[in-house]
């Protein structure tokens, strides 16, 4: 089985439809490349109870991997690591390499001429104030450190929000753990459309085509107006390597393309392959 | 307080990070406008226990409006009405009304020359199948009926993935109910912005804002390159009337406006005002 994570957006510009959530959806793909299955994705607000709620209750269930995004930074709404640190029970103490990691930002801001002086006020050293025993991942990005810590079996991880940020301390910290416990697995994907056939009639040819390539995941997404049927048909699979992916996706296209034409569907090939 | 909120996005296709969620940015949006607060956005496969769970854990905690979206249509995989029987420990059976509504929409697909005669295959039955107790809503759009139940002191409602008719079900037959739940309340947000300031330096000046408008909640998004801060601050208000969120957010944004300018930032105001 596929190791599983769970990923916890934190904001509420999520849950007032102020911000898209596309770190969640970025991350999603990124994980599922590497070989990770994503189990569930849960969008909580700023607010210290319904964070250390939730990542109690990921932690009960076990998964390998909890990733939350946002509320890294210096102000009074960021609160990731005061939730975790409630959901762990243990004490949030200035980390002495996060703090260096943070005062060497503002070396830097010194140096380009952004600020005059480092002063480590209360906001910034918050940055560098992480649950005990957590471990900072640097950001090269921009001020405030990722976290990471191993409780039991899962290795909880705290991300900022800020997409660039997030992204590079992911790239940097993150992505190797997840492919090394991953293994040697790629995800392969492929889409296909369908015109001139509903829905309701594509469903049981999907059914057969499943039930005969029993490692390849097939899902159709309706795309256009009632008028004029436009359904796209997704294929994937996570395999040991390119070939074999290819190859088992190849075989259910072909089989399902000659279903739905049978039916006076007709099939067009996408270009998006794969990553 | 407020009325409170679930939004439950059901599909894979979220997971692997092929799909970006807007239908739930989309419904937050409007639920917040409406005047309900969303408390959690949760993601989860195509998959009858996943789903059962989520919402099982979902109705426990009394949450006056959870809405589900996504895994309503003909295919194997979609599983929403599934899951939802098993969370409530409820029979599957065939509805005579959401049976009528899908028949007519098949009559229409014939009128319309799309199909030759309207037969009730599995497939199409299967959208009219509903947990014991649970209400069709009508989809103006498409050809799956959403639903809706009343679970103890929760509704609990099912609309489609496909987005325009989530859209057209939710605005025909879920805001209606949203509005006369909120009351006479709106939400009222504006954004300024603020430049030659670190978040850091910004943060304690929120502090103070906040404190001092207790009615009114800052955050501040950054925006910029390292090189060059520019960070977003948005404010926003749930009140009883235009006129007295209006009034409370100019407050604010005066306030914070001068102690930022103290400081040497610069402040622009944005031109989105409210909804």
């Amino acid at each position: 089985m596929n190791q599983q994570m769970e990923i916890i957006s934190i904001g509420t510009e999520l849950l007032i439809g102020k911000t898209l959530n596309t770190n969640a959806h970025w991350m999603a793909r990124r994980a599922t490349s590497l070989g990770i299955t994503v189990k569930r994705i849960t969008v909580v607000r700023d607010d210290t109870n319904d964070i250390a709620k939730i990542v109690h209750e990921a932690l009960k269930r076990k998964t390998r991997f909890i990733i939350t995004t946002g509320g890294l930074g210096p102000t009074f709404d960021d609160k990731t690591l005061e939730g975790m640190a409630k959901a762990l029970n243990r004490k949030l103490e200035v980390d002495e390499k996060a703090l260096k990691m943070v005062r060497e930002k503002y070396e830097g801001y010194v140096k380009a001429g952004r600020i005059e002086r480092v002063e480590l006020t209360p906001p910034r050293v918050k940055m560098a104030t992480l649950p005990k025993g957590a471990e900072p991942l640097p950001n090269p990005v921009g001020t405030a450190p990722g976290i990471m810590m191993k409780v039991e079996g899962t290795f909880l991880i705290a991300l900022p929000g800020v997409p660039s940020e997030m992204e590079a301390i992911f790239e940097e910290s993150v992505a190797p753990l997840l492919k090394k416990e991953a293994g040697e697995v790629v995800f392969f994907e492929t889409s296909i459309y369908a015109d001139n056939i509903m829905e309701s009639t594509l469903a049981p040819l999907i059914d057969q085509t499943m039930h005969e390539n029993p490692y390849v995941y097939i899902k159709s997404h309706p795309k256009g107006e009632e008028k004029k049927p436009h359904i796209e048909i997704h294929f994937s699979t996570t395999a040991k390597d390119f070939k074999t992916a290819k190859d088992r996706l190849g075989k259910a296209i072909v089989q399902l393309s000659e279903l739905v034409q049978k039916t006076g569907g007709k099939i067009k090939l996408s270009v998006r392959v794969g990553e």
